[in-house]
């Protein structure tokens, strides 16, 4: 029997141990996507106790609970950061099979030092050790940070954001960790929204463009994307329901655009012409600034709409939506391709019976000039776990070129969320580990500690072309 | 090596052993889904040899002959008793790796005590074993039952059924174990059906209530709700081709009943409307019986036309369907939730490619009215085996809180399917002993233990609040 | 720690190396599906490097090197042989996790016995050793067919071909393998390619008969169907989008050729309607003719447009395509079925998620025609691996009738491809080993002898018919 969760955690080979503490566990971390704020981290801001830092704001934590039949209160409702605490102690303690499980304890072993397993027994002794822990100003979001080994941070940001913190934080040499933006237009690509033409006259105004047609908005983006470019923006990134191809000539998308502007409700057809030529044209404009470009889909958000009006959006309420139609991903690529306008591009669905689909559509597109310039995102949010990373790992080996993968990246709101990068290193080595000692490739350290290191550090690092702070 | 199905049978690890034998095993059953007859518990019925108990009902066991090409007189047809339990035995002795291998000797094993492997070369000896066995007046349905340490029984009941073996049997106090309806009500439910309108003259007779508007049909519908309630039944259960979200106006739900009534022949989009809004109407009244609500989806039934015309349904010939859209099903329980009249609810889709999505689908309408008040069903049918059940457990414990499932059913037509909850039970030790021998969950058996008593039998207790015959 | 791909490679318990060694190792091998060139065997060509043989033709290996990052020019480009092993040497060694690591490998081992590990640092080492036994006259087609145990070939032909290889292969009692043609109408069936009326013209200038209906396109293609006959032709293989079923009279599909043949464009619905028709016709001829319909569906084609027009297809630019209803499946082998016209028919869909699918479509039209009359087609193309086939298996196993299965095919354009075969059967071995060293079967060498040696060659033998050369 292996010890719970020690150092050598999932570790469960001789390959696999020496992989992870000789090569993986020592990379410093690119976290090319996440969810953090410019301003706390800016702000360097601290915690007063677990309860804030965990449950604060994590729908991940909050949708397991509620799973457990906890009652909203003691979820985001005012029960005492204590009380909340403990029923999430409770519910994590029989959380078995469920990859909170594995994060919460990383974080406390890294972050706190402590080892024990976290149940309704334990509550009140973690509570006291961590939140003892947490009053030392080196818990605070950079302390955190920085313990955490991170090279770079990928924001997420929206085309209208001024920037400011962004352009603070560079400027402030004394924090050695490069934190850039990335573009996430989501808000000028929904046009079905109701919002939608609230949100283009907050575009237009921040880009000093009236904003009457395609072509217009079109500018507008451009000038916002020059602006993006400026601050060191090398990635963008789109949640959508489905890849979309839907051509129409210009002068229909004139007409939807001007149909919207003008208060009138679209068909939804006439929303899929609009996401099509929009994103085609977004596409040539990543290609064109040596951008990488980032596709999540297969997502249906804010289901349970009694919990929406209460609580917003990214509360605990999407699901998988099954609707991934290969066809028009292969189309939309293709049709970008064939303008000789397509970028870098990491495609992740949600659904994990997607995985074969997307590595077989990846490697239609491939070209010099990029290692897997089309690249399989990791594991992507429900199935960030053992099995769905183990599941992505395989699918891209057998069918792409696994050593060029760009690997993991925590797609978190926390500033806990780095031991991620850990579980995924270790399930990565387990993986190799186990195809080496069945006889299945070679036991040469050599070449396996190169792949090792290229998809915990190198590649990600070669790939999205950041200019280091440290350098 | 392990010894062929001992009584360490998947149990793989000391963990899983101690698990199995120290809470698993002894735990009652609440069999909260079969198809059993009410009528045979009550007349105690007795089988005279073992073709009749195992191959005369079950279309499992006949679909497995047709694909290895046994000729149909040996399955359905008028060959000898003796004649159709050889071919069996041939096919069964080369059955590698399908669950009827393993579910068959677990029968043979628990009821009759016999311990090799049938095949071609056993045949004979397992027929006169059995036989002689079945002689014994303890072999009753009753009898079966009772040796299977079942608790609760929920049979399958047409909305017109007039319960009567199940008033009976309630009355039966020498019979210790609860043996209640489900509510089943495809038939009203399956407007496209040319058999529609005779079915709903038929429950309009059985209620009393002419039946010329959707408004009658409920009222019918309510009616016999009252009385199923009224034999304390708890669970409602759909077959479903997928789960439909077609919402419609009042007045057109009336004229496409209105249309049928009269005859009339519906398109596929009013056929939606009807369905969608007759499943509204139910979940509403299931959530203000406090009944749970399950949905079996994601089926092609009836697909061999000429088998159907000899043999009708049932019988071995349908299949899997993968039209199972997540964006209406989660609209379904959204639509039902923003209503506040969503009921506890099992989804089951006959798809493992399903399995993600619908575990994602259920953690967007968790409530404190329950423990994991909407459930992942237990593998279904074709996916009632090894694989297909640890899958649906890693899926539910990655997505979920698997502490909080329901655990198993048999869903089936045979007094000797018991031993199916008994394979569940290994498998589901099997995989947690994996996961804490793996240093994944610690080694703390009270947590573990009060886990597998939950899922073997506690939960489905709570959950389903049955009012048990014993107390 | 197992060795690195020994003569015990994959074969991780005592069961598997025994059923291997013993039973399955020196099977013949029966490829009832590949893409070998008869002219090619009949000339008994010689290749002058290893670059040629391997590198010539495979999009396997020319896609990995692309998801490389390795430049075209290396790939199919103007490098020299040496260049271009070099490139593929590099690519290779670190593909871990890859099928092409495997199947290379034990190519090399199989033909030119080397047995280190294909990198960077042996390309060298390599090329000169394979190069040197390629100059022995015994390195020719057919002496790598013999090399291999292969019994019977069929290869994939179209409707006009003459066919004249394989007739003077069949007079040349020198070479004692079977190598006979198989049907792929995949032009005559796809009326929606601009090339489609100019293939028509050919096929009526081949049959002899004018084509300006769809009886007359029947009676050609009935005509060519007997010439393919008189040449032991045994089965048809179709490659679909997805299987069709759209049901039209025969006026409507009369008038969709004429259209079609007067130069008209036909509508998505006029297309999938003379799909159906035609391949519902195509399966009762081949009913009567007593020959095997596989179904190669689940793909896209040629997604990569510029590379199409550098390349043409089948230059490794393909896709799984996702959208594959199980009802139209169903709802066509059905129809046959109903007809009493549905022949012995293998299924194989590109996606792996549909594994389970298949299995429970094909249970529901076995009959006694055939042992598994209706086949789940071995992994095919991206699921030509590891993890594709115990999938593949174990599904078959879990929902069908796994002894009864016809095994393995090359799909290959290769000569060297046929350690394919081996790479399955120790696979195969594998996993029943595992089941049997689990307590899941009995330990009884006899039965799993048998099937072993059924699904390796017995199976394939007797489900397809061939009049074999040899005897």
């Amino acid at each position: 029997m292996m010890a719970f969760m020690d150092e050598n955690f999932l570790l469960n080979t001789e390959t696999a141990k020496k992989l992870f503490h000789e090569y993986a566990k020592d990379c410093p971390i690119i976290d090319y996507h996440c969810h953090l704020s410019p301003k706390e981290i800016w702000e360097d801001i601290h915690f007063e106790n677990i309860t804030q830092v965990w449950l604060g704001g994590d729908h991940y934590k909050w949708r397991l609970m509620r799973c457990a039949g906890v009652d909203e209160k003691y979820i985001t409702g005012d029960a005492s950061d204590f009380e909340k605490f403990q029923k999430w102690a409770e519910v994590l303690g029989k959380g078995i099979g469920n990859p909170l499980y594995h994060w919460s304890h990383l974080e406390l072993q890294r972050f706190f030092d402590w080892h024990g397993a976290l149940s309704a027994k334990t509550a009140e002794e973690v509570w006291n050790h961590v939140n003892a822990k947490l009053k030392d100003p080196s818990f605070s979001a950079r302390g955190l940070i920085l313990r955490s080994n991170v090279d770079t941070i990928c924001t997420t940001d929206d085309p209208v954001d001024s920037l400011e913190y962004h352009e603070k934080l560079a400027k402030d040499t004394s924090f050695p960790v490069t934190v850039i933006p990335a573009w996430r237009p989501d808000k000028a690509t929904n046009i079905e929204k109701e919002t939608w033409n609230a949100y283009i006259n907050q575009l237009a105004c921040v880009a000093e463009i009236e904003i009457n047609s395609f072509e217009a908005l079109k500018k507008a983006i451009r000038s916002r994307m020059d602006f993006f470019d400026a601050h060191n923006c090398k990635l963008s990134d789109h949640g959508l329901n489905y890849v979309v191809y839907a051509p129409a000539g210009d002068e229909e998308i004139e007409a939807i655009v001007s149909k919207r502007r003008g208060g009138g409700k679209l068909t939804e057809d006439e929303v899929a012409k609009f996401k099509y030529a929009f994103m085609f044209f977004l596409a040539g404009e990543y290609h064109a600034r040596d951008w990488t470009m980032q596709l999540h889909y297969g997502c249906r958000r804010d289901n349970n709409l009694t919990m929406f009006s209460r609580l917003g959006p990214d509360t605990g309420y999407d699901c998988i939506n099954n609707y991934t139609p290969a066809d028009q991903a292969a189309a939309f690529l293709g049709a970008c391709e064939r303008a000789n306008a397509l970028p870098r591009t990491i495609l992740y669905s949600l659904n994990p019976a997607d995985n074969e689909m997307i590595d077989t559509i990846c490697g239609c597109f491939q070209s010099s000039e990029a290692v897997s310039k089309i690249q399989h995102g990791s594991a992507w949010w429900f199935n960030d776990h053992f099995k769905g990373m183990t599941d992505q790992l395989t699918s891209l080996a057998n069918l792409g070129y696994l050593a060029g993968f760009v690997g993991m990246l925590t797609d978190s709101r926390s500033f806990l969320s780095y031991p991620r990068h850990e579980y995924f290193r270790r399930i990565l080595c387990r993986l190799l580990g186990e195809w080496v000692e069945d006889g299945r490739y070679p036991d040469d350290m050599e070449l396996l500690g190169e792949i090792v290191k290229g998809i915990c550090y190198q590649n990600a690092h070669d790939y999205f072309r950041f200019a280091s702070k440290k350098l």
